[in-house]
């Protein structure tokens, strides 16, 4: 929340985004412009090679090979969930770290799925003879359908999956095919105390002071994946002005958002969000109070309301510095007068920007009621949604379901649905009394479906009565129910089965109406406005982040803060984190590195930024060297990075990656795990 | 929260407030434009009589005199706070109502101070005198010695307030003399189930089914204030149609402010205040679930919360509306272009704008660091930054002190500092701990105030200790601190004064800077394009709200939902109340009225709807009909009038009053007050 400078506007090209810039996708990588910036370029060996090195996590992170027997390394922050999943009062993983000592104790966790990308096949032609003709409103279940059936035809087997991704706003569609994981073993993960040194204060801050690295370990048939592709970890390390690259998987971006999309994240969506994500946070805060064992279980979901609101607050203090908006605006200008210059160009794609300004109109007026009638505050709840859909939707031909209920998807639900991890009653009492106060309070107290759904009783009231009389806690009642299909799940007389049954019609009629008004003709009209600017730019562009994998290039660099000109360097070191540390949390080091401290190389570069085009999802992303090699990890973008969502500032926009060196050096010297440093290092020249 | 729908633009005015609206002053009531519309005006007799007749709340609400002995009416939620701290655990107030049986049975609030204006002077030539010459950065200053010189001199005694009131932002300045009255007793007050029927839920909504109403009465020398002028009691009540006037103090208007505060607005400050209070709300609404004593005692500061929460995200939507931001936005450029057609007037005010916008960009720089320095989550924090700010201000001359420790201010602040409301450990430190954190993370953890005020400790580890070992909970450790002055406080080992004292000189240098470079320069160009308008528009021209008395006029009215076009009738009756009664919090009506049900004369009308120009402030204001008998009590306002801050629409615009008749029905048959009854309507015709 410290206050995000003032950009340095001439900075930001706003016409069409520079090759210095970028998260390229890997059929489209800028070679030459990045041998004029970089002094060489990656050959496609060197591309194949790392894209194959590469993992999505399924949940939203990105992850690498480091090893030839399946050995991944991620975030802490990516896996936390798992190690939180596998934590109990006594044996509290989280707060202790945890390390197996041999392969015999990598432990499974409940719900990580990762996914490797194997084949990227471009699909427009036939999406766009599927849109032929469609009317704007029945435009999202055309394109739906041919997804669905794109994929169906890809995915030969649960191994694999495949997704039909959405580029450029609809201007291209291409079918990304991955190898899919979900036997992955918890191998390492360090305290989360130096995994988030510093919490949330420094969250999304350097200099830094972060260990927030762990390893997990992929299997196949029981045993570890024998892989061809792993990047080798470096010998040197890097050093300020090396060139650096990073793949992983972006999550999203609205760089070509127009001008009233951007009006309309400012001042709807952004405030609706983070209205409910501060009060959440305040609520889950106070919740900790309650007891050791509570706060434990509820850490991550503290953690990842609080990363949010830190990210969306940053996102919309860009959108609110009226200079950046400006050279958003002047962009679009720009280009919409070079289009209506062009006759051709005018016709075909000159109403665009009205055609989405009238979108947005709409969004604004149906934004509150889709968000409250979708929300899912509970996991609880959510099981009991994805129960009573899935029941409705697993019957019809694929290409008729909801997007989330296909074919491809499926694997990545269940997994989530069967997780053995635990339910806590009281967490899920709160959170789900919180999500019906907050529907009531968004939809009305004499909204129909409030009324149905709370009667004469309280929220409070209706959430205590539902969690103690779900059997939903159980995983093998919630895999009965799902292998028992909708005849088993239309029988069961479930108290929260009933309570989501009783006004998913509603639900899906709010949705409905948002994906026939809004998403099918801004596919439409962005697809547009991506053509006209092929047209004038050429396709040497990269598209908004859509969580596909990516390639961004750069340098190990600090910055300078505008404003102030403070330099700001780009490594820390070891030692660092022990002047930094007060004993107290989120600024406490965890006993083992106090007693370490005396055999470390305290001048062992722990973190460091470089120039790499970043957003959410990279976290967990390798950073690798002209070699190849790896030599960080990224976990972390600074504040400026946050504006990156809507353009890149080379200026300031940083990366934050934890260096290769310190993992080694913390992995040997504090946390005895010379199996690890071995295995990684074993096979470098 | 409930979607605000689209303003009907063609009703803003943009050019110059119409008389058909507004806030006005005594001194400056449209006569002849209210003649016009509603067929009669009022007299000067008339005017003199109601503006004597009514109060102010000195903490933001409004009130009046409804019998000659005294007696005042004003809504439960605006006395919530007496009869919270009049409450133990034992005897809830609050929840069970309150009613002195006899005179001698009437409790004193500890913290209530009414106001009653006595006469309005213009001293806008002094004020003139002062600034000129002055730079822009030492405005401030220079007003605030001047205003403080005035008021000094007006105030004879402490049963005077005298305040010089800045108007039409700088334009005009008016010195209002107060008589100030300290003794309040706390006479009756229902249940908050039926003051607060519908909560957060049905807040700013309309139908509503409220008895937000409470009687105190003004004691002077020990005895009821005997008082010339007070309201009479309606005999007939209103129908739909009738004239009516509200004579309140809204506190807060931006009508006139430019398109560039107006973003600022948008931009930065309704999404930091929003952030906060959102993240308080849910940490308030967690802490209540502590158990029953824990909810009680905080219940008063969540209902705040809430209601802030609502207003501002009202606000934040008005100004999130394309077309009505359009509109105010064309209603500058008219302003604009006919102050720039004008060699003299643009010679004198055309530099405004720019000028303006060019603060704003200041603003944006300092907005967090002068908020979080400034921050006063917990009220034993403010107890102890108020000793030792009046240690240091109150040996200085008056017009050099702090705003509020000027002589004027004192006898409110002494009230607020003395008050023997209990202080609860518990909530404090949380509060604290919540504050702290908020402002560790607003400014950073390498902040040197938040390094000096943490030290290697945790926000909740400072909380504790400080509200642990100060005395400060004591009134009486507080008064003898205060009498002992400067001398007293500066021996005083207290860790919360220490805590105080540590970061003083660096709050006030913060807020040194926004009184220099801010707020001095707008009260200059604001007052420039005061005069614009008064040259080009007349001086026919309401001031924008600023806690001051006014008088505003309209009809009894409700108004059709646009969009939906549905209907909205002006008047609910009792029986309504017990159709939406569900039986629990909100909806739960008290057992008093369960109880008199079948006495009640269900069609009485319970609250009703007027198309008068209100805003926050205006709570607890009469609603007064065209003989001067009090009709109604205004107790809120409809969703669209948050809007109002803004601009006000008259097509959806309405003020919300509980029915007079209403009120003397629950007196007499619900909560058997005929002393009150008697007392209210002996006199009438």
């Amino acid at each position: 929340m410290r206050s995000l400078h003032a950009f340095a506007i001439l900075a930001l090209l706003p016409i069409a985004a520079s090759a210095d810039e970028g998260m390229w996708p890997y059929d489209n990588f800028p070679t030459d412009a990045v041998k004029k910036r970089l002094g060489s370029a990656p050959t496609q060996d060197w591309l194949d090679h790392v894209r194959l090195s590469s993992l999505r996590i399924a949940g939203g992170c990105s992850a690498s090979f480091v090893s030839p027997n399946g050995l991944v390394m991620t975030n802490h922050h990516c896996a936390h969930r798992c190690i939180e999943q596998l934590s109990t009062g006594k044996n509290d993983h989280v707060k202790n770290g945890f390390f197996a000592r041999a392969e015999k104790d990598e432990l499974a966790c409940p719900t990580m799925e990762m996914n490797q990308l194997i084949a990227i096949a471009d699909v427009t032609a036939r999406m766009e003879l599927a849109k032929k003709g469609v009317a704007d409103d029945k435009l999202h279940d055309a394109i739906r359908a041919e997804i669905a059936r794109i994929e169906k035809e890809c995915a030969t087997g649960d191994d694999f999956r495949c997704e039909v991704v959405s580029l450029y706003h609809g201007g291209r569609y291409d079918l990304y095919t991955y190898r899919r994981y979900q036997d992955v073993r918890l191998v390492f993960a360090p305290e989360f105390a130096t995994a988030f040194f510093g919490g949330d204060p420094d969250n999304f801050m350097f200099p830094r002071w972060d260990l927030d690295v762990t390893f997990v370990r992929v299997y196949k048939d029981g045993k570890p994946l024998k892989t061809d592709h792993w990047l080798r970890w470096t010998k040197a390390g890097v050093k300020a002005g090396d060139a650096v690259f990073v793949s992983g998987n972006p999550g999203k971006t609205s760089r070509l958002k127009t001008v009233a999309q951007l009006e309309y994240d400012r001042d709807v969506y952004l405030p609706t969000r983070l209205g409910y994500l501060n009060e959440l946070r305040g609520y889950v805060a106070m919740y900790q109070t309650r007891g050791p064992e509570e706060k434990r279980h509820s850490t991550d979901k503290l953690f990842g309301i609080e990363n949010s609101v830190k990210g969306l607050t940053g996102r919309h203090r860009t959108l609110a510095d009226p200079r950046f908006f400006a050279a958003l605006a002047a962009a679009e200008k720009d280009l919409r007068q070079k289009v209506d210059a062009d006759p051709a160009l005018k016709a075909a794609y000159g109403g665009a920007w009205d055609a989405i300004a009238k979108v947005t109109d709409k969004m604004r007026r149906y934004a509150d009621e889709t968000w409250a009638i979708e929300l899912e505050t509970s996991d609880l709840f959510g099981y009991a949604r994805t129960l009573v859909r899935a029941a409705d939707e697993l019957p019809k031909p694929n290409g008729e379901r909801l997007e989330e209920y296909t074919d491809s998807r499926l694997p990545e639900l269940k997994q989530k649905l069967f997780s053995p991890a635990p339910v806590h009653d009281e967490l899920e009492t709160a959170l789900l009394a919180f999500q019906l106060t907050k529907m009531r309070q968004v939809l009305g107290p004499d909204h129909p479906v409030v009324k149905r759904l709370l009667g004469p009783k309280s929220p409070a009231e209706v959430a205590a009565a539902l969690v103690k009389g779900t059997a939903l806690k159980d995983p093998k009642v919630r895999r009965a129910l799902w292998d028992g299909g909708k005849a088993k799940v239309d029988a069961t007389r479930d108290p929260l089965l009933d309570f989501v049954r009783s006004f998913d019609a509603d639900a899906r009629a709010v949705r409905k109406r948002w994906d026939s008004d809004i998403d099918g003709p801004l596919k439409k009209y962005g697809g547009q406005l991506a053509q006209a600017r092929f047209k004038l730019y050429g396709t040497g562009q990269y598209p908004d982040a859509t969580f596909t994998l990516r390639l961004s290039h750069g340098t190990v660099k600090g910055w300078t803060e505008p404003g102030s000109e403070r330099e700001v360097k780009p490594f820390t070191y070891m030692a660092g984190a022990f002047e930094r540390a007060t004993g107290r949390d989120p600024f406490a080091l965890p006993p083992t590195w106090l007693a370490a401290k005396g055999r470390l190389k305290l001048d062992t570069p722990l973190d460091f930024t470089a120039d790499t085009d970043i957003i959410g999802g990279n976290s967990g992303s390798p950073v690798v060297g002209t070699d190849g090699d790896v030599v960080g990890l990224v976990f972390d973008g600074n504040i400026q990075s946050l504006g990156g969502e809507y353009g890149f500032d080379a200026t300031v926009n940083r990366t934050v990656a934890v260096d290769a060196r310190a993992i080694v050096e913390a992995l040997g010297k504090i946390y005895g795990a010379g199996r690890l440093v071995d295995e990684l290092t074993s096979s470098r020249p």
